[in-house]
């Protein structure tokens, strides 16, 4: 909470936490504090429940469904519809505050989705980068993104072809007698934990994917520390360290992994290459709401996009689900739940993307009624809740000007329909 | 299910099952059979979960909360978008048929919330009778709705002045020596288990505010046979029985009895008063979630209602509730998730009212945007969704006309939403 801009009766507004440490979320939405001042608002950042501090349970979950079952979005959007109430009850002058909902990515669906279910509460939402339709979303569409952004960052596409060529490189070098090939990767990667038989190669790839991914996401015109350190424009600097020319998979592999520096080292402080590492968020209980009612469908086909080829298998998913947290996957709870892409019945809701983003392609690109959808095309990931940068890009100073009228417009309505509901009560 | 009027791509009337067994609410829905043929629909009615035959646990809860903790408005609400989502994978030609909710009382709540919360699945809800803002509505407009339907069936009041002297009258008979009044009463209301001490008058007392209550609800201008085999127009059958005057307790009481009669024992096949008699439509497990999320609170004054006065005290209910239940009311929670009389932002919902009704006071009253409130000066307890009868007024056939003109537009909205997602999905 922070309520330095706050005037009594001002907004609340709320951001509706994602999966992490609520901290990682309100030093990454400047957009939220650059505006306070402006609306006299009182900044709320809600931990969602299992992650960060926010552990039932003490935090052991020993992958019981008993425990685990209490983690899911409908659950999350019931404590800030309940925090809300709280608050309201609590602070002086907060009673008729009416709330704006804010979140990016995971956090932009909770924040159109309480819009949507409680509206009785939450006057708006910036919904920010909010995939509220991967769950039904062309399984192929999000690799694609991330490939055409790899592509335009050099001349003839050079850069998303090394990576596409990558994979087969490493297999083959896998394959090399008595484990040189190994052995070289091993010293040349600086990999943390040695790969000691080709098997291990499963992990490596799953890593370099993950990371090509984040690097798109984050690929915000300054340096940031979202999910990891990083360089201004780092789908750039990495293209960059790959763009050399190869006759061999090691001179291939030794340009794929000056890229991937970019990612994993920025900082220049790591020793060794860690595959394991997570994000710097604490997203892992993540893993169990994908396994449960967020279920979203990836493909790849290393043709159209730069990533191993590899299907949507979900009878193998729901196998490995079950294996790993003991539940069985819904794959049609979300869009029964929530309604995927049909917003039209919803209103005041922003959905804002950055077209460098994947996750574009599992949002509302289309404005409905008071659903209005920005597209940024100079953006990656939220970028749009990011605070105020010098390098920002045009199109975002406009998203951002957009939603403040928005915002300003709810706040009014809300307002209204406050006062109006305080006149008939009196009336009668 | 019924079928008989179905025509593949038409509609889905759903009815939304409230606390009791369905087949009394398909029983008591004639307007949905009344008007399937016009509009080809497919009729579901829909049981509650704990309701009925659809029992969980084998029906065994032994007020344990980790049983009970399944029965919610939300988890029914649930029940029924998954059931829908199965019955469109099934049936062939349902997949696309917009989805109209209707439900009368509880289940009128539940046809318009789930409006709210499932605009993805239904197209628009009629919520007969539905008092969504029961639960902050002044507590003591229920009981002087009651009052003014007795008032007005008879000459000066005279009816509603009759039962409001009664509950001192019973006293005083209970208080007269070696239990001769006790006597008396056990013998002239033929009570199957005789009052033993004054004690014992709060049951027969409770008995009554509910029959006349029930009395004003079912106030149909034709016999009926919803919570019990009623006369038409029963609230003027017992006001009638009461008419004549009294100079003593014993007269007055005697007068009541016949009145209570008229609701108790219409078949004249009762051959004693049993006053833990149940309703007809297995509701018990209601008093469960009106002491978890469903806490409407009720007061009465004796002055401007004929009930014996009476105020709110949560504090007591609470321990009621915690005793009988093993759960902790939760007074607020019903409004933090429906948003009470809040409908600002919903759309596609008839609220209709008979003002006969004491619910009424809990509905909403006034419309907004597709939002349309009807009322039936001469209905009660959601007499638009019987079916069509000769002896219906004129205004609940007009009220009927207007909810076939709205079904009628929201199907057709719903028909071109679907319309032009399938168009889009082609285009891309």
């Amino acid at each position: 909470m922070n309520n330095t801009w706050w005037v009594p009766g001002g907004p609340i507004f709320f951001y509706t936490g994602n999966e992490g440490v609520i901290e990682a979320f309100a030093e990454n939405s400047g957009f939220m504090w650059d505006i306070a001042p402006e609306f006299n608002a009182l900044l709320i950042f809600a931990e969602h429940r299992y992650y960060g501090e926010s552990l039932p349970f003490n935090g052991n979950y020993s992958k019981d469904p008993h425990k685990l079952g209490y983690l899911s979005s409908e659950e999350a959007l019931a404590d800030f519809a309940e925090l809300i109430s709280f608050l309201k009850a609590t602070i002086p002058g907060a009673d008729k505050s009416p709330v704006i909902a804010f979140g990016g990515s995971y956090g932009g669906m909770l924040a159109a989705w309480f819009r949507m279910k409680y509206p009785n509460i939450c006057a708006g939402a910036i919904a920010a980068s909010a995939p509220v339709a991967q769950f039904t979303s062309p399984c192929d569409a999000f690799g694609r993104i991330v490939t055409s952004d790899f592509t335009a960052a050099a001349p003839n596409g050079t850069c998303s072809q090394t990576i596409r060529s990558s994979w087969a490189a490493l297999d083959r070098v896998a394959d090399k007698a008595n484990n040189t090939g190994l052995d070289w990767l091993n010293s040349k990667w600086k990999l943390c934990t040695p790969l000691t038989s080709k098997s291990n190669m499963t992990g490596l790839k799953d890593y370099l994917s993950n990371l090509w991914t984040n690097l798109a996401m984050m690929d915000y015109p300054y340096p940031t520390t979202f999910l990891a350190p990083l360089p201004g424009n780092p789908v750039n600097a990495a293209c960059s360290k790959m763009l050399g020319n190869y006759s061999t998979d090691e001179e291939l592999l030794s340009h794929i992994y000056s890229g991937v520096s970019v990612y994993s080292n920025y900082t220049g402080q790591s020793t060794c290459l860690n595959i394991a590492e997570e994000d710097n968020i604490g997203a892992d209980m993540w893993y169990y709401q994908a396994c449960s009612e967020m279920v979203m469908p990836f493909c790849y086909d290393g043709v159209n996009d730069m990533f191993e080829s590899k299907g949507w298998d979900l009878e193998q998913f729901s196998k490995d689900c079950k294996e790993t947290w003991g539940v069985e996957p819904r794959p049609n709870m979300a869009n029964l739940i929530y309604g995927g892409r049909d917003v039209s019945s919803a209103s005041n809701i922003i959905f804002s993307n950055g077209l460098l983003d994947p996750w574009s392609s599992g949002s509302i690109l289309k404005s409905y009624g008071s659903i209005v959808s920005i597209k940024i095309p100079e953006g990656a990931h939220h970028l749009d809740l990011r605070g105020s940068n010098p390098l920002d890009p045009v199109s975002v100073v406009s998203a951002r000007k957009m939603e403040r009228k928005y915002i300003r417009k709810w706040i009014k309505q809300s307002n209204a329909v406050e006062k109006s509901r305080r006149y008939n009560f009196n009336k009668s």
